[in-house]
């Protein structure tokens, strides 16, 4: 394991510890725990946004509490739920009487404490809470049937869930609007990942699977998960039109779309390659008579170390572009 | 070589096209070449701040060209020098009549490309040309004696220089102003790194060295040129006690300062491990008496996907307070 980290034990906490430091104007933490991050701009008679998961996917999940976007985030152990108690303490925090919604990746730990934390907070508070659950990685399984659950896991779209839910909310929008644009944004993001590299959790000490030196994993999810298939490492263009294609056909996005795009490293893969990539999305897009309104290219949801990509798509209607283009300012978004 | 790429020899324009896809609003090109960036927001009457360097550092030195920093970079090859016809093209864009400042690494392919630049542009065309070349890489020499040249190596503390040059540019100051304050950051700025593993320049296709899996090499520069020493792995805080004792007694900074702290991940370190690292550095510079006023914690100044961080401080007035917070807009850095 070559990090740079103190005990495996402690990384989380001291990674928590130099968040507050460097961004002592955003973040703030509640309960005595430093893994209950909230805002320090509450604003009163807002819907509070709260969102949690595990750590190890810097900048999600707490990068995008501030202004604009979240209110608070539960933060667990790397790759772990953070705890209902911890998400119940942020939720009565953030909370000033107009409800608070929960927006979290689909993962069966977050489901099970964020709904006991649902109704912690409705029974002991009478805090009205609402969910909304994000899950847009098209390789992690097929589409939902009508009255199916969507069993796909979240991954690097959830910030376009973020951002259109926080601009709502923050125009001081009721509850029930504020989720019903986050159902919207997350109905209409797709995303698929590709990972040439495993990563280590700091507990572990080693990687929980290899990819050789000459092979790629096309659909890997952010922990790891099984993709689609693994194959030879190909030329970027290749491999942008093979994940590109799928992505397209799922919504399916079509001529005439307009869509915000996000090419988000996953930890280890340089800019360079990123933007070699979002070369290619952009001329595969324009062919299928699809418009690219805006790009996101960065390192938005990672994976620790993992050398790879995901590219996110979108769309957009007058009412998310308003939410989407609207300020926002946290420590890893800004508008 | 592991990279999401197409043809080594496309690595650079196919990087740079991306750039202009996903940032229209704030980077254009002059000359029909990739390589000779320049900001979309020209002032007219503003001096011209021109940068430039070999690609495989982004966001450097491009990722700083916008509104209230730079205002052109001539792009060379991977690790090599732009040329003195990019550079001079540049020049001509950028001027508005009040002249022009060079800032840019210490590195000879550069000094070179861009004298020759600086003779051309007052030779041919009447623009008055200054530069402020930044080297504060503690580990590459010692410092400079008094009347001798400076033989360090540039690295990510330029980034300081473009923000406080920049504001003070977008003050509209006059050309020998904005040189001082350049030249004030510069002198006042300090940097050391550490690298856990090697990168690989896409046209050669193999590391030109390699760190073993347990070892690190303190003070390597970011093109992986030799550091202070080479030796096995440390936990972080004590990696962080070594290269902060070293930069602190350079300058020396001093009990009473107060100083803007640069974490700066060189390409594969999670931003957990630089947050990390982060919590170590606030703590000892509270120790010695240092006041830490900012923090910028991230990806600044890479080597592709090098693993390692570097740690650089600013020591500030309130001169280079005012143009450090002054207002910016570039892809890469937002004030």
């Amino acid at each position: 394991m070559k990090k740079m980290i103190n005990r495996p034990e402690d990384y989380v906490n001291e990674m928590l510890e130099g968040l507050y430091i460097a961004h002592p104007d955003l973040l703030t933490y509640v309960a005595d725990d430093y893994r209950c991050v909230v805002t320090t701009k509450k604003k009163e008679g807002k819907v509070g946004l709260v969102t949690g998961g595990g750590s190890g996917h810097l900048p999600l999940f707490l990068g995008y509490v501030g202004e604009g976007m979240l209110d608070g985030c539960a933060v667990g152990d790397v790759f772990q739920s953070p705890s209902s108690e911890q998400i119940l303490e942020i939720t009565r925090t953030v909370n000033s009487g107009a409800g608070v919604l929960y927006i979290y990746g689909n993962y069966n730990g977050d489901i099970f404490n964020f709904d006991m934390a649902a109704e912690m907070a409705g029974f002991e508070d009478g805090i009205r809470v609402e969910t909304v659950v994000a899950g847009e990685d098209v390789a992690s399984a097929g589409p939902a049937a009508p009255g199916e659950k969507n069993t796909r896991r979240g991954v690097a779209g959830i910030l376009f869930v973020y951002k259109c839910a926080g601009a709502a909310a923050d125009e001081m929008l009721p509850l029930d609007e504020v989720k019903r644009i986050a159902e919207k944004a997350a109905a209409n993001v797709r995303t698929m990942g590709v990972a040439l590299t495993a990563c280590v959790v700091p507990r572990v000490g080693k990687p929980g699977f290899v990819i050789a030196e000459d092979e790629m994993e096309i659909g890997m999810g952010i922990h790891g998960e099984t993709g689609i298939r693994r194959g030879k490492l190909e030329p970027a263009d290749q491999i942008v039109v093979e994940m590109l294609d799928q992505i397209v056909a799922d919504l399916p996005y079509q001529k005439g779309d307009e869509v915000a795009v996000l090419i988000n490293g996953l930890g280890a893969t340089p800019l360079d390659e990123q933007y070699i990539i979002t070369r290619k999305v952009d001329s595969c897009l324009k062919e299928k008579g699809i418009t690219p309104k805006r790009y996101y290219v960065g390192e938005f949801a990672t994976s620790l170390e993992m050398a790879g990509v995901s590219i996110s798509l979108l769309r957009l209607d007058e009412e998310l572009k308003k939410y989407l283009f609207a300020p926002a300012r946290t420590p890893f978004f800004r508008e």
